[in-house]
């Protein structure tokens, strides 16, 4: 089969691999109906993660079961699946209290890649989500949002609380953002703040459900956000970036009391004691346990109750895989679709 | 009046200075029935943090109102009163939410100190709670700890969402760390695990619902934790210290998805982002918003469900405020109250 590889920062090539087999009685085989590049692939390609063998790439995945390992009982070849980037068994008991991503069997869902034509997806009966039916063409797009970014924008905003009545700010403008803005418009939030600089992005955004924009960031978009919201701070505030700059932008810009999701992956951020302890607020976030919101964003995809699909605004065959990169990685585009 | 002053890191000396007086409309002034000498204290007295100029000191309070100035409704000469460390006006919007210390005319509730006969106490109205009648002297101790240590403990606790069937773990065994095990017994916690190397410490814990006492600290103490909680960590941890050590216990002996309450001031605390954001915990404290649970905890003090006069393992005239500083240095006592 086809499948990305990364062999060093800047270099995705597609190869030929052998086609992945069941290794484990709870492995399922998955033909890819779409897959995508995400912005945390983004680290290795920038050279901010090592990359110290070639990689395959991907975690990303909406696709028909091929084949189940003996002990797989809850999906079938020839269903339609979805399935989070970390595999989880469903059962202990941190995954009944919903933190997937840190389940005690957690490991990559997909260790072959997933920006390839086929992927062995592990733990399949606690980590896919099959759909009632074999979905149409056009909602592909939504579902495979569900699988990473929809899931991490969501957890990011029920981890900030958004709700009934909240006024929400969202700090980053990639897909993780955009679709944070989506889930707290779904959640209730009154007043949504999407912070861009980016027209096609601000548009999105304002597409999505967010009620003002600011374009400024650090401190100016500190003030501007106290500025709207008599001076006390947002209630909840996205943070989808992972630097030091928009952490502390995120809990800044959270009125004491409030709460901070934070699903950016934390490069090299180190958060103050002093300036966290007085600033009184919520701080909840980490790696999205996605498998938690799975069944109800499938169902508000498939009922066309939202269309997370728009954030990919660049679909290209797999074999220009590197061309996807390319674009993501100088913002041309939003999120790069790649079709199998 | 007499008043402890601090001159200088290790100096207190009790003085005489002038009776307070009503300064603004909303001040309240108040005969001191007991004050005591916080853990807080200790920071400057050890030279954590500076003493530029001599400091009245002391924010913890219960006493009689004398006076009060043309604004104030709420509380009349005569009353016993308990106020918290911190005055608010319990009116705004961040009050209204529960997060007094944050409150928009935040400021010091005792400016001239509380180790005194007499405090000037600002905001009255929103700062001070009076008893519903002059409590027996026995009750005192307990109403004094409200008015700072019981408060900030539960807070922790309610932070840390400690509740019921939950398995809760307190770093630090000062006073606050102590009625945040008491906290967590009212709060209907399952088991509580206290973290002490103090015999004495370790018997006022057990006395106060303590289910298990670990004598580890550190990553031994991490480790502990862990082995009584499956592997995989406490529901819920309240922090009382306020170190980078004692944090870093605190979310590593956390649960992913499970929540800490933080309350020890933090000093040179800096929380590496990446260790955070894979922990998978909620984190939560900051100066406690003491006045939020004021009514409740008078109602369970003077109901003799709780007595967190306990903690008060010294008391000494307001003369001798020294000796009760050095002993709280030394852990000699866990906390020294004084009559003035």
């Amino acid at each position: 089969m086809r499948v990305a590889v990364m062999t060093a920062p800047g270099e995705v090539r597609v190869e030929e691999r052998p086609d992945p087999r069941i290794e484990q009685p709870t492995d399922a085989i998955i033909r890819l109906a779409a897959t995508c590049v995400c912005g945390s692939d983004l680290w290795p390609y920038r050279g901010v993660e090592r990359v110290d063998e070639p990689r395959p790439m991907g975690h990303e995945y909406v696709g028909f079961v091929e084949e189940v390992g003996s002990d797989v009982r809850n999906v079938r070849p020839g269903q339609f699946v979805v399935g989070s980037f970390f595999a989880s068994d469903n059962t202990c008991e941190i995954c009944r209290a919903g933190y997937h991503t840190h389940c005690v069997q957690a490991q990559s869902a997909a260790p072959g890649g997933a920006q390839a034509e086929y992927a062995r997806i592990t733990l399949a009966d606690g980590t896919l989500v099959p759909t009632a039916e074999t979905p149409s063409g056009d909602l592909i797009p939504g579902l495979l949002a569900a699988s990473d970014v929809l899931g991490t924008g969501w957890f990011a905003a029920v981890a900030a609380q958004a709700g009934t009545g909240k006024t929400v700010a969202i700090v980053g403008d990639g897909a993780v953002g955009l679709l944070g803005v989506m889930a707290a418009k779904q959640l209730g939030a009154e007043r949504i703040i999407a912070m861009s600089r980016h027209e096609s992005r601000q548009k999105l955004a304002l597409e999505f459900g967010a009620t003002d924009v600011v374009n400024e960031r650090g401190d100016e978009g500190v003030a501007r956000i106290k500025e709207l919201t008599g001076g006390l701070g947002a209630h909840s505030v996205i943070e989808a970036v992972g630097t030091q700059e928009s952490m502390m932008q995120a809990i800044q810009s959270t009125r004491a009391g409030g709460h901070v999701g934070y699903v950016g992956v934390a490069h090299d951020v180190s958060l103050p004691g002093d300036e966290l302890f007085f600033s009184g607020v919520h701080l909840h976030g980490g790696p999205a346990p996605v498998r938690r919101f799975l069944p109800h964003l499938i169902d508000l995809i498939t009922n066309r109750t939202i269309d997370p699909g728009k954030v990919f605004d660049l679909t290209l065959p797999l074999d220009q895989a590197a061309d996807g990169y390319r674009a993501m990685d100088r913002r041309e585009a939003i999120k790069v679709l790649l079709q199998p």
